[in-house]
């Protein structure tokens, strides 16, 4: 601590952020002090500008700057497949893979009983409003391969399949480049169950 | 890239701190997003608040929220000694110590022909106009033992010595709890040169 109060009062909002320790807070906010009043100016009309700017999709709940998000207002976009995944980095991931031409569907998180996040914190019920005419055929769960990604899959397939929608998974198994000797065991034992013929 | 503008142009700022690389900016944006307006309104009070009412200190120009820095400001310190250090977070470390008495001067960096930090850059005038009475008996030079905090310290040596005042600077050597064979090699040489005899 500085014993400059505004000083501290900065590093302990750097300190709030995901993955920010006290030195690093401490760090940073000395490094905003060395800035002029424009780049302050700046950075403070940043902040404001995206959290006044982007809000959700209405159909999808992506975070977008327009009416509906790139891939929802995409015509050539597949409706009849939704990749559901915990937030809007993961929809960048798959964007980046270039191959999936479904739409998405953004949970905003993943169930967490243990740091009291309930499936009502979710969009789950903007998901079922999706599912109530007939064009949605599959939903892929595309959560995470962690305890809380699992449980949020699970949680989502029970309450889907009884709706007569195929949901399904990814694959899980060695990752590519991945050497045998460096994999856990849950991914060997998975990679097994999931083994496929050779030219299927 | 998240193909949203203005969270793009939050990462880039938050990527402009030091040590916040892209991948770390952008999930500091993310979280900034789904911070409520009461807390971005904090955040970005806290920066203006900041820079606002820190100023440097008139006297040793470290950083302060006052007129003078608590230690300027303290009847009690010695001000025939001044310890030279880089920045405002030096002089937090050595009060840490408890056992300096004397008084600091900020420098605010370090000389760096690489980054183009000529030592017109530092407080040297402010440091030379604080010699000019006989106040002052030894200067301790407290730069890092980088390539920098060496040349710097040279420097301001060369500077302060010809008037005649003490300059010192810190012991090189093994660091409290280091063991013999983790200590680099120039570590060992400077510790061997400074060594001193028992009972001293």
């Amino acid at each position: 601590m500085s014993g400059i109060e505004s000083l501290n009062v900065l590093a302990e909002q750097f300190a709030r952020l995901p993955g920010i320790g006290r030195k690093t807070a401490q760090r940073l906010a000395y490094a905003v002090l060395a800035y002029s009043d424009e780049d302050i100016a700046a950075f403070t009309r940043a902040m404001t500008d995206a959290k006044e700017k982007i809000h959700r999709c209405p159909t999808c709940q992506n975070l977008t700057d327009r009416s509906l998000c790139p891939v929802c207002a995409d015509a050539g976009r597949d409706r009849s497949v939704i990749c559901v995944v915990e937030d809007a980095r993961a929809v960048l991931a798959f964007e980046k893979v270039r191959s999936y031409r479904g739409v998405y569907h953004v949970l905003h998180g993943l169930i967490s009983p243990m740091s009291g996040i309930t499936p009502d914190a979710l969009t789950l019920h903007e998901l079922l409003a999706r599912l109530e005419d007939d064009t949605v055929k599959e939903v892929i769960v595309a959560t995470g391969a962690t305890t809380e990604g699992e449980a949020t899959a699970m949680y989502i397939a029970r309450l889907l399949t009884p709706l007569g929608i195929k949901v399904t998974r990814l694959a899980h198994g060695i990752p590519f480049g991945g050497e045998l000797e460096y994999a856990d065991e849950i991914t060997l034992s998975r990679a097994l169950e999931g083994r496929r013929h050779f030219e299927e």
